[in-house]
């Protein structure tokens, strides 16, 4: 709270002194922020009091802000736009390049052209580098500003290269070892350093188990060894063991978080990160998904319309549909949570995908069984009418062990098909479990018609 | 691929080693392996061969490869009590403090105080310190192994504390400075240890705008800060700024992966971490919800029930009951998970909490129109029956709308209120907008009954 206060008594100061034109004064305070909260000052400013921090700040004191700048991309193409083009090309080579290429891929390709035409041949090489990987792999997440140097050389010079790249490197707590052709042949961390003689051999306390990941591999792969070795950087390579960058922990942070909030859009069937507060916008966003199952649902309103005359006979049966359709969709999406979430966790890529389908059927029949049972007591005594309970229990069974083997089945299936097992969302599997219910209702209830009317 | 095989080929050479009791060479290739590959190994083993593991290794050679295994606490508790008790207590004294006191609170009081007494009064006062933090708190993620040091010394000596603690402190790329009463007064990375000269003093170069977080805190909002500041680690500090401890990025990592699926299981109504192939235990973790929400469902029932006159004359609406409730359960679905999602990543406490509400109702009411408009369509001409697709229509309309403001409303309320907003499952939502549907869609249907049939 007095943290909260103190910082924002800052920011009126420096807000102020922006006004005021007082660049000295500017520069002090700022510069003595943690970047993290430099970003979120400049975030707060309008375009005018901007302009005023491009010409008091150097385009590498602006990169070092921007490096942690997370915020979506109409208002950092605004930003990008604002600054005199060699102001913003220079900026963009002081960031860490893995930032930068995430910077430039959000404008359109006129602009990332002119930027990097206004670089230096080198950096603009290496932004074009990594400019071409694949979003989603390795390559697209990882830095080139790593430290490496070969083995046959002592600590002390291992340790002076290190002084040398610490303003530069993204991490300076891995070094990586590699041969004349920039295979990576192992790996030190700076606590061995540390621990070791400034005589010994870089080559004797090398560890040649080097964990790495492959320039086409998923970022969800990359995150996943990450946490299970709780590494702070992973490197990365090519098929030949060529070193071609490193992965730090902070990027594998937003990649668990992206994953996360993708996992959770597709259980909703809405893309929750895109929160906006127009409801024109917002409502197109969600219209897709929404008309989509409208159709879908459209095929269980024709087949209960099959059974218009069913229903015209026997008026009670209407009272139950929505009851049997919801508990069978949210009986569906429990399913469907558990299997997402299974295929996820998972290690073994080969699941037994039988063996998981049985299991979740199996749980279907004993939580349709135990809810049918339930409701044949509740609509047997409600209604006084056994037989209708009877009925109504029935196809609640049946109706939840159908929607578990579809909440279960489809995703798995998808998975094996190479999707994304996340995409099949939670209103897709409801939606369907109520045409299958509807069905097996009805079915039930026509076969039992003598005995509850 | 090849890397799997390879490492599956060394395992089935430990476990030939620990059959064939060949002690020093399982040693040489157990202790070359990666702990968390020591970790995956050893997991892999039978009971008895997990007693000669405790045999051929030292407690604190086991304790580096269970400060990295993830493991569900049944088996845990197995491997615990199949050790001698006192090699037991000095592994867990082995361990960094955090992970050990995560893997007693696993174990029941007598157990616990049984390892305790074991240790030396040191290790288990140190223990006992972290036992009582509450859950999810800080002080619940905290380890007490870091490296602090007063300001009064040189760059050289303070490199010479770091050597020696290298061995013990979970991380010793921050260094911690405090005064004569602990009071943590300032931070130094290792980088700005190592790029400065050895005469420099620590005074000179500390940076004394530190970040940290109160023991108290929300373990979210300690993942939070880290992730934000792109930090290692954060020290944790009490109401008078003594240092107790630092919470480091691969714990935050689980924090983050936890909310995760603890939202995830919320928007599902399923404790999506309790993967259990046991049809039965996954039923019982599953019922609860399911019944719960069944019996909320018998009164979407009974209000149909009243209406069962309506449909006994006009059974056409019977038809588009599934459809209604669905599709509004559909967009209340939609609209919960941009709430949560929303309340999740915005930092200002109190969000403007009637604009967000208005903002989800215009959503509905746009949605809603265009759903509207397109069923009214279809209905017209597949039942030649425009007044029906009008009442049709305008209950998809209504409902739409009162299935957003439902599913924007609730979680905001339980956030308002102190809860997590999370809990409020997309079931529960769907239930309840299948209420408020069947209301809105019979009371429309009643208002223009002479016009459709």
């Amino acid at each position: 709270m007095n943290e909260g206060q103190e910082i924002e008594a800052q920011f009126e100061e420096l807000l102020n002194f922006l006004k005021t034109e007082q660049m000295n004064e500017f520069r002090e305070t700022f510069l003595a922020l943690h970047i993290y909260e430099q970003g979120q000052f400049y975030q707060s400013l309008e375009a005018e009091d901007r302009e005023r921090v491009y010409n008091y700040l150097s385009p590498k004191e602006l990169a070092d802000m921007f490096d942690v700048i997370e915020e979506d991309n109409d208002d950092m193409k605004v930003y990008i736009a604002e600054m005199r083009p060699s102001y913003a090309a220079e900026m963009l080579s002081e960031m860490y390049t893995d930032n930068a290429v995430d910077l430039l891929n959000m404008l359109d390709k006129g602009q990332m052209a002119k930027y990097l035409s206004l670089m230096s041949a080198e950096d603009a090489s290496e932004i074009k580098e990594l400019l071409h990987y694949e979003d989603d792999t390795a390559g697209s997440i990882m830095t080139t500003e790593y430290v490496s140097l070969v083995a046959n050389q002592t600590v002390r010079s291992a340790m002076y290269v290190l002084k040398n790249q610490a303003d530069v490197a993204e991490t300076i707590y891995y070094v990586y070892v590699v041969d004349q052709d920039n295979r990576l042949v192992g790996v030190i961390s700076l606590r061995d350093l540390i621990i070791n003689d400034d005589d010994t051999m870089i080559s004797e306390i090398l560890s040649e188990r080097v964990i790495s990941v492959h320039v086409g591999d998923d970022q969800e792969d990359v995150a996943q060894t990450i946490r299970d070795y709780d590494f702070l950087a992973l490197p990365v390579i090519d098929y030949d063991d060529h070193l071609l960058g490193i992965v730090t922990v902070d990027d594998i942070i937003d990649v668990i978080d992206d994953e996360a909030a993708s996992d959770y859009s597709g259980l909703a069937g809405v893309d929750v990160e895109e929160v906006s507060e127009n409801p024109f916008k917002a409502a197109s966003k969600r219209l897709p998904w929404l008309i989509t199952l409208l159709f879908l649902g459209m095929s269980t309103a024709t087949l209960i319309s099959h059974y218009e005359t069913l229903v015209s006979e026997a008026s009670i049966l209407a009272v139950f549909i929505s009851l049997i359709t919801g508990t069978a969709g949210n009986a569906g999406t429990q399913s469907l949570a558990v299997a997402v979430r299974r295929l996820a966790v998972s290690d073994e890529k080969d699941n037994n995908f039988k063996r998981l389908i049985v299991s979740e059927v199996l749980t279907g029949v004993v939580t349709g069984a135990i809810t049918g049972l339930t409701i044949f007591i509740v609509v047997g005594i409600w209604k006084q009418n056994f037989p209708l309970g009877f009925v109504i229990g029935m196809a609640m069974l049946c109706a939840i062990t159908v929607a578990n083997l579809a909440g279960s089945f489809i995703p798995m299936l998808m998975d094996k098909l190479g999707f994304d097992p996340a995409v099949a969302s939670g209103p897709f599997i409801t939606t369907l479990s109520d045409l299958t219910s509807v069905l097996i209702y009805f079915n039930i209830a026509s076969i039992f018609m003598s005995y509850f009317t």
